[in-house]
């Protein structure tokens, strides 16, 4: 997996601090989520190849996570895109955008599928061979999902010291590594599990933004490798996270510690902070493996 | 007048390529002309005070032109604004301005006064004692007004070779200017037009974009002092243009000289051309006192 940090910044975009967005390599897809005001410069910036995107997830329909869409989709047809484009997000996306494209009397030559969001429980939006996509039903001051991306691939790691005491071909070698037995010319049959290590959890990304502290998360998350939680404010603005429905750097910690993920990254900041360091300080009251986002950066895993 | 180009290129954004947002000073008004993506950031690097920004103009629902408008609005609600914002534009622009201030549960604090246009003939949208303003009906794939920017006031300028004959205070030299008769204190009523210039033209600002060659619009821009005219293809594509119904650099100019306006500034021009110059050499075939928009710049009148 590699996440490029696109914005992660709240509220309204400044000059040298952007709104949310991401972009995830997630095995061979892809995927773009959230979608503030110049989303589209800041994947110029990444020099991404606009075909590449085929998913896009947005989750909810404050400005700061979707006002760059349009944009996008717009630019998206200008240079003569093809290609199919799945949006999922809140009900009402599908009309703010085609409303937009019909008084621009704009038609795209590929398919805008909506994919349009209302459940307050957990469910599978994407999945193919090796990627599972399901929604995190977070709590805002509007209906918002956080998301899941799962690997469901189980690649097992072959076990070398034990494999040398039989005689199996390496053109087999990726055969083993998806779990297959060995039949010898003889017919022998010699089992898997005794030459490769047990496969590993899937590994796992949940991003998080926009929530206040919100438990009925956790079962959701347990485990993941990386968990992106958004954490707007310092405890020193405790009162002001509570009325907008935001997280306070602690409180990510606290998500963090009792799913018992491996890694948190803290974004969504508001621009009020001149230190960022006091957002890792303060998490790190509750969780210690914690980095804060960076706008251009790739993280990579 | 003071005219700030924030943005004068077509279609997508690039990172140093803006679309279209201009800010005119203009009497003592502060006028923003269409709202492309990003235009808010175009205008904290300008320094611009938000409250000052109380009319707001659109030429036609084509995204490069208006895409940056929700977020600019949302960014004044965050920002606490309490001014009426006063936004004129085409027929549907409410609406989908109203659909994502509802959709995100936003209530702005300030009154939001739409002037929805879809006449084909110019009308005065805006007028107050100094400052009128007038659409410019153009010719563009979906509806499109130009703007047309008067200074209704007639200021004098004084004769003071002619003035020193006659014994007038010089606390009167403001009254003189604007037109008025002097009555000394024996009841002589001693004329104005006997010690002061003809008053001069009233200063006009036209801005014409989107559009392609489209001579109706000459006699409304009569003699204007500065014309904007789009000028997004050079002569090579010409049938493009034609297809886009945009203008040419050598249109623009065409339409300058059969206006006999001032002076000419071309913008929204194609990323597609590296060598700027082009647009002018291609203008002046036509009319000589044409210069090119640049992005960041003031132009002082």
């Amino acid at each position: 997996m590699e996440l490029t940090i696109l914005g992660c910044h709240s509220a309204t975009p400044r000059e040298n601090f952007h709104t949310s967005s991401q972009l995830l390599k997630f095995k061979n897809h892809l995927f773009l989520l959230d979608c503030g005001e110049g989303t589209q410069i800041r994947l110029r910036e990444q020099k991404t190849n606009f075909k590449r995107i085929k998913h896009i997830f947005i989750s909810h329909l404050h400005g700061d996570h979707f006002f760059g869409l349009i944009g996008l989709i717009n630019t998206f047809r200008l240079l003569g895109r093809n290609i199919d484009l799945n949006i999922y997000g809140p009900k009402g996306i599908e009309q703010v955008i085609l409303l937009q494209l019909e008084l621009s009397k704009s038609i795209t030559k590929f398919k805008l599928i909506f994919k349009e969001l209302e459940n307050d429980h957990s469910e599978i939006i994407f999945e193919d061979e090796r990627v599972k996509v399901s929604t995190i039903p977070l709590r805002h001051r509007v209906y918002t999902n956080g998301f899941l991306f799962e690997d469901k691939s189980k690649i097992k790691k072959i076990n070398f010291d034990k494999l040398n005491a039989f005689n199996i071909p390496p053109t087999f070698h990726s055969k083993l590594m998806e779990g297959f037995d060995y039949v010898d010319k003889d017919g022998n049959l010699i089992e898997n599990f005794k030459f490769t290590h047990k496969s590993k959890n899937s590994f796992k990304y949940a991003y998080c933004s926009d929530t206040c502290f919100f438990s009925s998360i956790i079962n959701q998350i347990k485990n993941v490798d990386i968990l992106y939680h958004e954490s707007t404010f310092l405890n020193q603005d405790q009162i002001l996270a509570k009325k907008t429905m935001h997280s306070t750097a602690q409180e990510a910690g606290k998500i963090a510690s009792k799913a018992g993920v491996s890694q948190l990254i803290l974004g969504h900041f508001s621009t009020r902070y001149r230190d960022k360091s006091r957002f890792i300080s303060e998490a790190r009251k509750e969780f210690k493996n914690v980095i804060l986002a960076e706008e251009g950066k790739t993280y990579y895993y």
